[in-house]
């Protein structure tokens, strides 16, 4: 694990790494000492580890709760070289789309065959991130929807230190069977109009979660239009369930 | 309105009244005075205005918000004398079930008829308790699951001076035309396996509801088992709405 560079702001310190041949970010309280609990978050399709969305989340983790936070760019995204089997694949979907096929399925596809390649790189991040003085061994959450959902249902089911999740906009063809062996307690965020993951999907994935406790939270809006209350209860739930 | 008793514990004062035939209660912070924001309860059907799951959020509204609450027994619960009518149809419904029909819309036409009674007795103790000094013409809230959903839907339909509602365990059998004329900020739960009403009749209702600002938290579990952190998340919605 090499550091390549540190800042800090408003009580934050980011510290960007890679990890073989995985660029990632961490965030941690300024000055933190000692263990405390890790958020790892999954960033959206075509975003990339510092996505606003990931980094206002990720400063309100820190400065609200002290976690440590990590996120790292997915294969064929931010500072990742371009994947050509992705993006062959990626050219051939469109194309099949164009001629009739059914999205979800294609997007299942091939958020399955990422998965394959992003689960070990994510819990061989957790085991470096982990060594550091300012994070230890504390309990572990786990953020993402979208993208970050399709592939952080298996990382969570494949897990076992991830203690609790907020998960959601993803649907069960994806990742069911994945999500029949999770077990912790989870936060599922639906958007109700959502125009990329159809509803009965979004809820059939959220039924498939094997966890005793699990919330749904359903807003109107589109995929991307998560309401802003809705980080105040992340911040809640994983208080709840890390802190 | 005739106030028959009053008692104070824990920082909560307690005041049973009457309005007409009405037996009602009043929760109110201890030496409260001036005007605060005021919640009405719907209790569910079997139960009564000081049912230990009314008793229980009334007295969080009140400490932890400040706020006032009124709950009154819906006719032919608590209080109110038998009512041969509701009798009856009760009677004949449980006949017709054993025959063969389906309870829920036998339900949903029962809980129909009851609003049409209940509509204008809450909005009439709304004018009365509104009018007592230390309650006065604030911001009105309403919360109701169960049979509390099936008359919460109409009487917020139709009464202005509700602001916000948390609704729930309810479906849109009953009340979905109701629920189309309503626009103020809901929370609505639902239980993931409530054994009472259907799964897609609760998701149904939700979806009826006209409010840009719409939240469903649906969570595992049967008809009465909500769990305990949505009272957390209910205290926050109406302290968002109303304070």
């Amino acid at each position: 694990m090499r550091f390549s560079s540190g800042t800090s702001s408003d009580g934050v310190r980011e510290q960007l790494f890679s990890l073989d041949e995985i660029p990632g970010v961490l965030w941690t309280p300024d000055g933190a000492a000692g263990p405390r609990p890790l958020i790892v978050m999954g960033h959206g399709g075509g975003q990339h580890k510092k996505a606003p969305g990931i980094l206002a989340r990720a400063r309100r983790f820190v400065t609200e709760c002290g976690f440590a936070v990590v996120a790292v760019d997915v294969p064929g995204h931010g500072d990742r070289p371009k994947d050509e089997e992705y993006d062959r694949i990626a050219t051939e979907n469109q194309a099949r789309v164009q001629a009739g096929e059914e999205l979800g399925p294609l997007i299942a596809g091939f958020q399955a065959l990422v998965a394959r390649r992003t689960v070990p790189e994510w819990r061989s991040v957790l085991d470096a991130v982990q060594e550091l003085e300012q994070v230890g061994a504390g309990p572990v959450g786990y953020w993402g929807v979208s993208l970050g959902c399709g592939l952080g249902v298996p990382f969570v089911a494949a897990e076992p230190r991830v203690r609790a999740a907020v998960l959601g906009l993803g649907g069960a063809l994806a990742s069911a069977e994945d999500a029949a062996r999770i077990t912790v307690p989870v936060e599922f965020l639906v958007q109700w109009d959502d125009e990329r993951v159809p509803r009965d999907q979004g809820l059939a994935l959220f039924d498939a979660l094997a966890s005793a406790e699990k919330t749904l939270h359903a807003n109107p809006g589109k995929h991307g239009e998560i309401p802003a209350f809705e980080l105040d209860s992340t911040l809640r739930f994983f208080s709840r369930h890390l802190a």
